[in-house]
C-alpha cells in the first residue's frame, strides 16, 4: 500500500506529458501573416530579455541563499544540508514555471490574434489551450517535485521502521521546506519584478505615446510599445506562474507538515495525513485536464462574453466537482476513522468537511470580489458617479470602496478559519486551503488565458488587422478581466488560510526541537504584541516601495522614448525603426533594481525578528504580517479592479445626475485617474501581498530548527509564574523523546 | 497619608479655576468692529447649533447605554449598577470639555484678529490663551472628575480594612470604566461627526464657491462660508477637545486598573500604584499653568513663525522637564522600592524608567511625523514632483509617503512597549502612556490655538481688515499647522500605548472573574486568529464609511449652496443676504446622520465578538483592531498631512524638472486633487483611529465581568493538553481567595 505515493509523481508527469502535447499543438498553429510574426517575435525576445536578466541576479540569491542553508542546517541535527537541494530545485522549478508559461503565451497571443480571423470558437480554443498548458505545466511541477523530492528524502533521511511522527521524519519533511522556499522566494521577486515591470511600461507609455506624442495606443511608432505588451507576458504570466506555484507548493507543504505531526493509525504506517494533500493536487491535476474538456463554445454562440464566460464556468466547475467528488472517496478510503494532532482529536467527516469549508471560502471569496470590481454593481457605480465631481472625490470613492470591499471577505475567511478548525483542528485548516488550491491548474488556465486574449488584441491592433478580429479579442479580454479580479479574491484567500497553517507548523516545529513557548503565542506578552505591530507595518512598506518603484520606473520609461523621438530620423513617418529593446532594457533594469529591496524586506524580517527576539516574538511578528498583508491585498486589489471597471464604464456611456457622459468627457479624465492610481494596486502590490505573507512564514519555518536550537539553550526568562515545566514533554512526547538530541534542547 | 487622595481633585478644581480666569480674560478683549462681531456671533451660533443638535441624539444614546449597563452591573457581583452613574458623568465632562473649547475658541477667533491689528505678540498672547482655556478645562475636568469618583465609590464600595487587591476594590475600579466609557465614546461621536462636518463644509463650499461661482475663498456671498469656519470650531476644537478628554481619562484609568491589581507594601495601605497616574496628571496641570507663562515673544520679534514655534516649543519643553522632575521626586516618594503584577515584579527606577521611555517615544513620535509632512523635506518634495506628471502620479505619490511614513513610528513605538515592559511589566507600559499624557493641558492649549488663528484669519479676510492683519494670523496658522500634524503623531502614540494597557486590564479582570484564559491569550488558535482578522478589518470598514460620509455630505452641501445661489436675489451682489444657517443644518444634518453607524460599529462589534464568542475571541480582536488602528492612523494621517504641505510648497514656487511652477499651473492643480483626497483622510477618518482603539478596549473592559459569568460557567473547551487547572489559582491568588462568588465561577 505504501506505492500510493509513487502515485504522485505519476499525476505530476501526466501533467507535464498534457503540457507538452499542447504546447506542441499551439505551436503547430498558423501565426499569420509576416507583420504579425514579426511583432510577436519583438514581444517574445523581450519578455525572454527580461526573463534571462531576472534570472542572472537571482541566481547570485540562489546560490548565496543555498550556502547559507546548507551550511545553518549541517549545524543543526534537526536538519539536513540537503535542504539546500531542495531549495535549487524549489527556484528552478518555479523559474521552469515562469519560463513555460510565458513560452507558450508569447506563441499563443499572436496565433489567438489569427484564429480570431476565422472564428470566435477558434480563438478561444487557442487562448485557452495556451492557458491551460501554463496551468498545467505549474501544476506538474509542483507535483512532481513535491512528490519526487519526498520520495527521495524520506527513502534517504527515514531508516525503515522509523515512524512516520519520529524525528527522521520531522528532517525529511524540514528539507522539504528548502523546495517550497525556493518556489516561494522566486515566486516574489518573478511577481514583483513583472508587476513594476509591466505597470512601468504600460504608465510610460501612455504618457509619452499618447499624452504628448498624440499618437494611438500600440501604435509601433512609440518605442515603448513593445515594453508594454512584454509587460503583460512577464507580469500577468511568467510573474503569475511563478506566483501560483509558489502557492501551490505552500499550500501542500504546510498540510505536509502538519500532517506528519497528526498521530493516525493508518494502513499506510500513519503516512495517510501527509500523503493526503499530495494526492489531492495529483488528483486536481487529472480531473483539471477532464475540465479543460468542458471549454469550448459552439460556431453559433455569436460574439459575446456570456458563452465565453459559461464556457469557462463549466470547465472550473467541472473539474472542482470532479475532485471534489473523488477527494471525498480518496479521504474515507485512505484516512483512519479518528486522528489527533497536539491533542485535538478529529475524524476523517472532519477532514472532509474542512475541505468542503475550503471550496465554500474560495467559492465565496470569488463571488464578493467580482461584485466589488464589476461593472454596472452599487461599489463601481458609486466611483463613476464620484467621477463628476472630479479627480479627487474619484480617489477617495474608490478608496473608500477597497477598504469597504474587506467586510465581507475578512468574515467569510475568518468563519473559514473557525469551521475548518471545528472541523479538523489545525489540519483542518491546511486542508481546507489544499482543498482550494487542487484545481490550480484550471484556474491559472482560466487566469492565463486573459493576459493572452489581451495580447492578441495588441498584436491585431498593430498589425492592422480588420476591425472584426480585434471586437473578437476584445470579447476574450473582457472576459478575462473578469477572471483576473476573481483570481485574486480567491488567491488571497489560499494564502490566508495557507499562511495560517505554515504559522501553525511553525509553532510546531519550534516546540519539537526543544524550545518551550508554553503552549502558546501569548499576544499578551510584551515581546509579541511589539511584534505584532512591526509584523502589520511590513505590507505597508512592501507596498510604498512597490507604487513608488512603479511611478520611478514609468519615468525612466517616459525619459528614454522621449530621447528616441527627438534622436531617430523619421521615426514619427514610421521611416526610422524605434529601438524597441532599449525600452525593454530601461524597464528590464528599472524593474529589477526596485524588486530588489521589497524582496530583501521579505526574505530578511523575519531573520531578523526571530534571531534577535526569539521564536515567540517571531510568532507574533507572522501574525501581525498575515492579518495585515490579507487586508492590504484585500484593499488595493479591489480598488484597483473598481477603478479600472468605473473607467471602462464610460466607454459605452454613464449617467451622472441625469446626464450622459461618454470617453474624453471630465468625469472620464477623472476615472482615468483613479484607473492611473489603481494599475500598481492591483497589478503590482495588492497580488505581491499573498506571496509576501506565505513567504515570511516559509522563511520562519526552515529557519525553526535553528531559531530552537540558538534561543532554546538555557532557560527562557520567566514572564508569567504559572508556566509549568511539566508542558513541554505532553505536547509532542514522541518526538521529543525520539530526537536524539532532545536531552540537550529540553528547556528549563 | 491616606489624604493624598484630595490632591488630584484639588489639581482638577486648580485647573479649572484658571480656566475661569482666562476665559473671562478672553471675553473681556475687544472684538472689534461691528462687522467682526456679525461674523464671529454667526460662527458661534452656528458652532452651538451643531452641538445642540449633536447633544440630542447622544442623549439617547447615553440613557440607553446608561440603562443596560446598569442592569448588566446590577446582576453582576463583581461590578456595581454606579458604573451606569459614572458612565453619565462621563458623557457629561466629555460634551462640557467640548462645549468649553468651542465657547472660548469662537470668543478668541475674533478677538485674536482684533488683535492682530495691534501686534503679533497680543494675537498670540489672545489666541494661546484661547487654546490653554480650552487645555486646562479638559485636564481640569478630568482630574477632577477620575479623583472625585475615585473618592466616592470607594467610600461606598471599600470597607475600611478592605485590601486594595480586594474584590471590593476591584469593584469600585470596574465602576471607574463607566467613566472612561462615556468619556471615550461621546469622544468618537465628537470626533467623527465634527470631522464629517468639517470636512464636508470645506469641500462643499470650495467646490461651488471658488470652482463653481468663481468667488474668493471665505467670501461672505458664499452661503457655506460660515458653515466651513464653524466646521473648524466642531471639528478641530471641539471635537479634538472631546477627543483628548476620553483619551487622557483612558490612559490613566488603565494605569489605575493596572495599579489595582499590582501589589505594593507602602505608606499608603498599597494604593501608590492607582494613585501616582492621578498625582503625576495633577502635576501636569499644575506645571501646563506654569508652561504657559512661557509662551511669550517680544515686541521685537518681528513677523516670523520662528519665534511663535520658540515660543511654543518653551512652553512645551517648560512644563513637560518640569512635570518629569516632580514626577520622579513624586515616584521615589509614594511607591514602594519593589511590586509584583501578575507574577511580575519591578522597582520604583522600572517605573520611572517606563516613564522615561514614554516621553522619549511622545519626541520621536513627534519628530518623525513632523519630518514626513513637512515642507522642503524629502516625502513632502517627492509628491511635488510626482505632481509634475499628473493627478495619478500625484495621488500615488502620497499614498506610498503615507504607507512608507509607518516604519520609523511603528520601530519607535515597538521599542516603547518593549521598553516600558522591560522596565515595569505592564505597569510600565501604562504608567509610559500616563506620562505622555500628563502634559496633554498643554498640549491641548499648544494644539488648539492653530484653529483659532485660522479661524481669525478667515474673520479678518471676510471683514476686509488690511493685509498686515492677515499676515499676522497667517503666520500663527502656519504654526498652527505644524503644531496639529505633530500632536496626531502623539496622540497615536499615546492611543497605542492605552490601548495596550486597556487590553492588558481587560484580560486581567476575565481573569479575576474566574474565567480560565490558560494564562494566554493564545494567537494561534483558531478562533483567535479568526478574531484577529475581524478586529484588524474593523478600522478599514471605519475608514470607509467616514471618507465616504464625507464625499456623500459634501455634496448635499452643494446641493444647498447651488439653490441658494439661484433662488435669493440680489445674492450675487451682496445685496439679498445668504441663509447661513440652512447651510449650518445640512452640514449638522449629514454629519450627525453619517457618524452614527461608525460609532454603533465601534461600540457593537467588541460586544458582538465578546458574548458570541468569548473573552479570549475578544482579545484577539482587540490586538487586530489596535494594530490595524494604529496603522491606518499613522497612514491616512501622515499622507494627508503630506499631501497639505506638497499643495502649499506651491505658493511659494517649486522646481520640478528646472522648472518653477508657481499656484494656478498644471502640477498646482495635481497637487490640489491630492490635498483633497488628503482631506478626509487626515481630519475625519485618520485622528478617529485612536479614538476608535481606545473605545473598543475600554468597552471590553466593562463587559469584562458579565462576559467571564456567561462564559466562565461551566468548563470550557479543552483545545491543548497541556492547559493546566492549577494555572488558574496561581495568578491572582488573593482577589480570587476574597471574591464572595470565587467559588461559583471557579472554572474547571
Amino acid at each position: 500500500m505504501d506505492k500510493l505515493i509513487y502515485l504522485v509523481p505519476a499525476m505530476g508527469v501526466l501533467g507535464l506529458l498534457y503540457t507538452l502535447v499542447k504546447f506542441k499543438w499551439v505551436s503547430q498553429q498558423d501565426a499569420g501573416s509576416d507583420r504579425m510574426k514579426e511583432i510577436s517575435t519583438y514581444i517574445a525576445d523581450g519578455a525572454m530579455a527580461f526573463l534571462k536578466a531576472e534570472w542572472k541576479i537571482l541566481a547570485y540569491f540562489v546560490v548565496i541563499v543555498a550556502l547559507l542553508l546548507g551550511f545553518m542546517a549541517s549545524s543543526n541535527p534537526h536538519s539536513h544540508w540537503s535542504i539546500a537541494i531542495a531549495f535549487v530545485i524549489g527556484a528552478f522549478f518555479s523559474a521552469l514555471a515562469g519560463f513555460i508559461g510565458m513560452r507558450v503565451a508569447t506563441k499563443a497571443n499572436v496565433r489567438t490574434a489569427n484564429a480570431a480571423r476565422t472564428s470566435l470558437k477558434k480563438a478561444l480554443s487557442v487562448s485557452f489551450t495556451g492557458g491551460s498548458v501554463m496551468g498545467l505545466g505549474v501544476a506538474g511541477l509542483a507535483v512532481l517535485g513535491l512528490g519526487g523530492l519526498f520520495i527521495i528524502v524520506k527513502a534517504l533521511l527515514v531508516p525503515d521502521g522509523s515512524s512516520v511522527n519520529s524525528a527522521d521524519m520531522v528532517k525529511a519533511i524540514e528539507v522539504l521546506t528548502g523546495f517550497s522556499l525556493g518556489a516561494e522566494s522566486i515566486a516574489l521577486f518573478a511577481r514583483v519584478g513583472g508587476g513594476i515591470y509591466t505597470k512601468a511600461a504600460d504608465v510610460g507609455a501612455d504618457l509619452v505615446g499618447k499624452v504628448e506624442a498624440g499618437i494611438p495606443e500600440d501604435d509601433p511608432r512609440n518605442p515603448a510599445t513593445i515594453a508594454d505588451n512584454v509587460g503583460d507576458n512577464v507580469g500577468d504570466v511568467a510573474g503569475m506562474g511563478a506566483d501560483l506555484f509558489g502557492s501551490y507548493v505552500a499550500t501542500v507543504l504546510a498540510t505536509m507538515v502538519l500532517g506528519q505531526e497528526t498521530i493516525a493509525v493508518d494502513a499506510f504506517g500513519g503516512l495517510s495525513p501527509i500523503l493526503l494533500p499530495m494526492l489531492i493536487a495529483g488528483i486536481g491535476i487529472l480531473f483539471s485536464i477532464v475540465g479543460t474538456w468542458f471549454v469550448r463554445i459552439s460556431d453559433s454562440a455569436g460574439i459575446s462574453t456570456d458563452a465565453v464566460q459559461k464556457a469557462l464556468n463549466m470547465g472550473n466547475w467541472g473539474s472542482i466537482v470532479l475532485t471534489a467528488i473523488a477527494s471525498v472517496g480518496l479521504v474515507y478510503w485512505i484516512l483512519p476513522e479518528t486522528m489527533s494532532l497536539r491533542g485535538h482529536e478529529f475524524t476523517k467527516w472532519g477532514v472532509l468537511g474542512a475541505i468542503g469549508v475550503g471550496l465554500a471560502v474560495g467559492t465565496l471569496m470569488s463571488i464578493i470580489t467580482e461584485y466589488y470590481t464589476a461593472m454596472g454593481k452599487r461599489p463601481v457605480m458609486s466611483i463613476v458617479r464620484q467621477s463628476g465631481t472630479g479627480h479627487a472625490t474619484n480617489v477617495i470613492g474608490g478608496l473608500a470602496v477597497g477598504m469597504e470591499s474587506t467586510l465581507l471577505p475578512i468574515l467569510v475567511l475568518a468563519g473559514g478559519i473557525y469551521g475548518s478548525y471545528a472541523c479538523a483542528g489545525l489540519y483542518g485548516v491546511a486542508i481546507a486551503a489544499a482543498g482550494m488550491m487542487a484545481t490550480t491548474a484550471m484556474q491559472l488556465a482560466i487566469d492565463a488565458f486573459g493576459p493572452i486574449a489581451d495580447n492578441a488584441g495588441g498584436i491585431a491592433e498593430m498589425s492592422e488587422l480588420p476591425k472584426e478580429v480585434r471586437e473578437k479579442t476584445d470579447v476574450l479580454d473582457a472576459v478575462g478581466n473578469t477572471t483576473a479580479a476573481t483570481g485574486k479574491g480567491f488567491a488571497i484567500a489560499s494564502a490566508a488560510l495557507t499562511a495560517l497553517a505554515l504559522f501553525a507548523a511553525y509553532v510546531g516545529v519550534i516546540k519539537n526541537n526543544g524550545y518551550d513557548l508554553g503552549d502558546a503565542i501569548n499576544i499578551y506578552k510584551a515581546d509579541v504584541l511589539a511584534s505584532l505591530f512591526v509584523g502589520a507595518m511590513i505590507p505597508f512598506i512592501f507596498s510604498a516601495l512597490a507604487i513608488r518603484a512603479v511611478g520611478e520606473a514609468a519615468m525612466s520609461m517616459v525619459e528614454e522614448v522621449r530621447r528616441q523621438f527627438r534622436e531617430i530620423p523619421g521615426i514619427m513617418e514610421g521611416k526610422g525603426k524605434p529601438e524597441y529593446d532599449k525600452c525593454v532594457a530601461i524597464s528590464t533594469d528599472a524593474s529589477i533594481k526596485k524588486m530588489m529591496l521589497p524582496g530583501a524586506i521579505a526574505i530578511l524580517s523575519p531573520l531578523i525578528m526571530g534571531f534577535a527576539f526569539g521564536p515567540e516574538a517571531l510568532g507574533g511578528f507572522l501574525a501581525g504580517a498575515t492579518v495585515s498583508g490579507v487586508l492590504m491585498g484585500m484593499f488595493q486589489n479591489n480598488a484597483g479592479g473598481a477603478w479600472d471597471n468605473a473607467k471602462k464604464s464610460f466607454e459605452k456611456g454613464v449617467e451622472i445626475n441625469g446626464q450622459i457622459y461618454y470617453k474624453k468627457s471630465e468625469p472620464h479624465k477623472a476615472s482615468v485617474t483613479g484607473d492611473t492610481v489603481g494599475d500598481p494596486f492591483k497589478d503590482t502590490s495588492g497580488p505581491s501581498m499573498n506571496i509576501l505573507i506565505k513567504l515570511m512564514s516559509i522563511v520562519s519555518l526552515v529557519v525553526a530548527p535553528t531559531l530552537a536550537q540558538i534561543h532554546g539553550y538555557g532557560i527562557p526568562e520567566v514572564k508569567a509564574p504559572a508556566q509549568k515545566v511539566e508542558n513541554t514533554t505532553t505536547a509532542k512526547a514522541g518526538v521529543i523523546a525520539t530526537a536524539d538530541n532532545a536531552v540537550v534542547y529540553s528547556t528549563k
